[in-house]
């Protein structure tokens, strides 16, 4: 069962798996929370691709269950009872998993039960890199976590730092938005360009072979696909805006380079390269939380040679990187994402748009996220 | 047309109509309200198996009209004119009704009208008993009020006492709720078990023969039909929660025993004898307002011989029952019902939970509803 | 593909177009502000039969660009960036377009793009006319504005002044609310009727020959199409309401006879003649914003000699008519339509009803507008 309607799904040819996956990739790591939100036995719910999902620390470990009983489908969360350390027991009937596997292990109302034993709770792997909580929302043995980050994100002296926060729009419009090459216009008159003198085009004019004007990685030796933006290499960069010949509109001449190495990988995970600073990256993912809303995860990456370097790197971070870059700068593309919602809201939007030469790059995501995608979240998963 | 989709029907074969009966079942008697809310002429609206209904009482009687004008559709409640004691006329066109059977007997703005005495707005039968508001959701002659009131409800000497509130589910995840034999899990902790000295298991490990576990009625002589609870006779009660064999919960071990006799009743009515006293009985209706709503109507009935037993029982009703039975005790079982909502809510619930062998209870009055209701509430009976 | 279910429409023969338009008809000019409120360069946003529109006057003149721009579907109006005065720019990715035609003439942030002269923003034509900004919403060449307004309207001595507000009802419960003979029964007690002195009865006795209850007028030279009602000429005014034979309510026999004068026009306006005083017209459109609400756009119109006479209207307006007349008298209009919301909106109340005699006005109305009207609006031309 598609999530999109045929006919629209057979109006977009070149991309109608990217199209039918509103929840989301399924088979993939995503992003879901910092390491240090969550504590030792202290259970936190979250939703991720359509599903309601509990994670657990213990013994420093975490664990990943589905937040829904398999006897009468509430939410464990709704009330935790954790009667022991390594199980977790359903508050109406009292069903008692093991964080483990998921194994229903005990059942407190009817300890002879024959479901003893026999059924088995959703379990999900999770893995903590960078600071961050990534589980594998998926079936069977997951990849290492490398084939869903970016490059250099896990370089060893990688110091990654961010923010999360829930934003209202599909995450495919979020993913779009951010990789778009010519959305920069939005940030034209950003606190960031002004503040930390940076050089911002308005825009860019594509040079006249289509083919350069984006590289798709699909052999990576960990097996990440992704896409990179070459518009900077190979087009013009545009800083007087015309209208009738007259210029109406400059971009910024400052006197910084950031941004000219950007990518997009699966499973819909930013990376720009420096950004907001030369000597820094921006990684940023956009996580379906559901067809509505995505978690848009946002790190900034620096590499620290010692503890100093990462001490003087996190004061940085929280007085300066955050609120002038992840918010300051990034607070705007929010709003675009936003703005778009009605468009696509119907999924009509995937056939109404009307694309131009740069957004070349936008539609060779398309196509590498259609062909290299490891499953399409549909609603038989969340339900099923 | 059913309800819910056919293929869903197909699945659940032991108990499709049940499923289907979303909106309720039709035919059957309903409290709504309690006698001492309806005043002489002023007429009240409430809303019952989807329906917008007006109840009035006139020279003592109750009336009740379906709230929906027959010309253009608008609630007469919107703004109500009873020009004389017999009718309503609506505030619109000024057709006019009597509340006796709904005949269109004049219209004020056209009295040469030749749908004056040829139109007849739908009527159902009212019946006060113990206190109660009963309305008839039907069609056709009515049973008898005993036919869809659990045993003993309308004994003579039975006072009768009680709450009504609107609850957000499907009133029948509130009939399951309870008559569930494992749910009283919940209430281990609840203020009526500790402050009353009940004895209270955290549930009930069945014994072997599947039969004995429940007991049907369907043989009543006023016709009523039913499912009574036996695992408390023919189960073990369980007093000791364990995991992994070790304790980590016990029940409560008072003296008071209660609740050794629960059954239920169409069209959806529970009693428990004795509860929450040995000398007091339980009946609560889960009455269907829409498919999203339930009123749950709760009533504590205790045999009085005289009027001072009945002053003295008011008294105790009021300062210890109500707080601490109806709500202390059975609060819990609303938010209970409320964290079903989500699993059920698209109908797939009913295919994918997973049963155990205590909901053996469950299943019974599942069957006995799907084959003894009067009727299928459906949307064209409310539209219609 | 129609609006409403083709079941549905089979059942209303005589005027299932009129039923399937719950958008409003197309190809019609409706008004939908007061000129005062849009200002040179400060363009305005509105929605019309489904439809996001940017108003603008430039150099006085207004011009209307659907306010969809043609890339990523997001509305301009999010934030106005009008860096010319004949164009408009997206905030997004600075597509540009000309207000005068809609034609994508330039885009900032690649000024080499194919796009540009290629792509065309829907435009439609503005009008002003009595202080009132009329749109086209359509295709093609606009007719006179004549045709879609009532006699008198645009006369040269007719001062017009009024209010407009956005109401959370289908427009054609409007129509029908405000055409409807029998409906002057909810005004009964209004303040207008009492401190006016006026004459109103509470209903209409219809005379016997069907027809001469209505005249149509699909003749006119300027192609107007309405219906007047006739039954004030032909039937009966009822001024004691009766039950049984007895009188319950009598209506008013005030000194000053209005209205006897109602017609109604395509799109949707209505024409009172004289109200709500002797040498007054009321004008008032129903206009759709979308399925769910419609602007009531309300006019008062005076006949006028010279400025001093237009002076006195307009204290006499904003003193006593628009309080007592458009407010104290037209409220009530306001709850009624929003009434009747419940039984059409699954669109089955058009089958349901039960019509009398004196809504043959009403019928007469759904007959021209099902033959006279200009194209139905469907959510293909919101979303195409
Ligand atoms: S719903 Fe969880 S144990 Fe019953
Ligand atoms: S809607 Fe009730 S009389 Fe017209
Ligand atoms: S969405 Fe308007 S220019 Fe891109």
């Amino acid at each position: 069962m598609a999530n999109v309607d045929e006919a629209i799904l057979k109006r977009v040819k070149g991309w109608a798996p990217y199209v039918d996956a509103k929840l989301g990739f399924r088979n993939h790591w995503y992003p879901v929370m910092f390491s240090k939100e969550i504590d030792e036995g202290e259970p936190k719910t979250l939703k991720l691709l359509g599903e309601n999902l509990l994670v657990n620390r213990i013994d420093g470990k975490l664990y990943c269950l589905k937040d829904r009983c398999l006897h009468r489908g509430v939410q464990l969360s709704v009330k935790v009872e954790c009667k022991t350390k390594s199980t977790i027991t359903c508050w109406y009937h009292a069903w008692t998993y093991r964080w483990e596997d998921g194994v229903l292990c005990d059942i407190l109302t009817n300890p002879t039960s024959a479901q003893i034993g026999r059924q088995k709770l959703k379990t999900y792997p999770v893995q903590e890199a960078k600071g961050c909580v990534f589980i594998y929302l998926g079936d069977g043995d997951p990849p290492p976590l490398a084939r869903d980050t970016p490059p250099n994100f896990l370089d060893d002296d990688m110091e990654i730092l961010g923010k999360n926060q829930i934003i209202k729009s599909n995450w495919r419009l979020a993913v779009e938005n951010g990789f778009d090459p010519s959305h920069i216009y939005i940030h034209k008159d950003s606190i960031l360009v002004k503040d930390n003198d940076l050089a911002l085009p308005l825009g860019f004019a594509p040079g006249g072979d289509r083919k350069q004007q984006t590289r798709v990685v699909d052999d990576d030796v960990v097996g990440r696909k992704g896409v990179y933006d070459l518009i900077g290499e190979h087009g013009v960069p545009v800083f007087e805006g015309t209208i009738g010949g007259e210029v109406v509109r400059e971009g910024a001449y400052g006197e910084k380079i950031v941004a000219n190495d950007i990518s997009i990988w699966l499973p819909g995970v930013l990376k720009v390269n420096p950004f907001p600073n030369p000597d820094m990256m921006q990684f940023e993912w956009y996580v379906p939380i559901d067809e509505n809303t995505h978690y848009y995860f946002q790190t900034l990456g620096k590499p620290c040679a010692n503890d100093e370097e990462r001490k003087n790197y996190e004061q940085e971070f929280e007085s300066k990187w955050k609120p002038m870059a992840l918010e300051g700068f990034n607070n705007d593309d929010i709003w675009a994402r936003e703005a778009m919602v009605d468009f696509y809201a119907d999924d009509k939007g995937w056939v109404n748009e009307i694309l131009f030469e740069v957004d070349e790059a936008i539609v060779a995501w398309r196509k590498l996220a259609s062909e290299h995608n490891q499953g399409i979240q549909t609603q038989a998963h969340v339900s099923g």
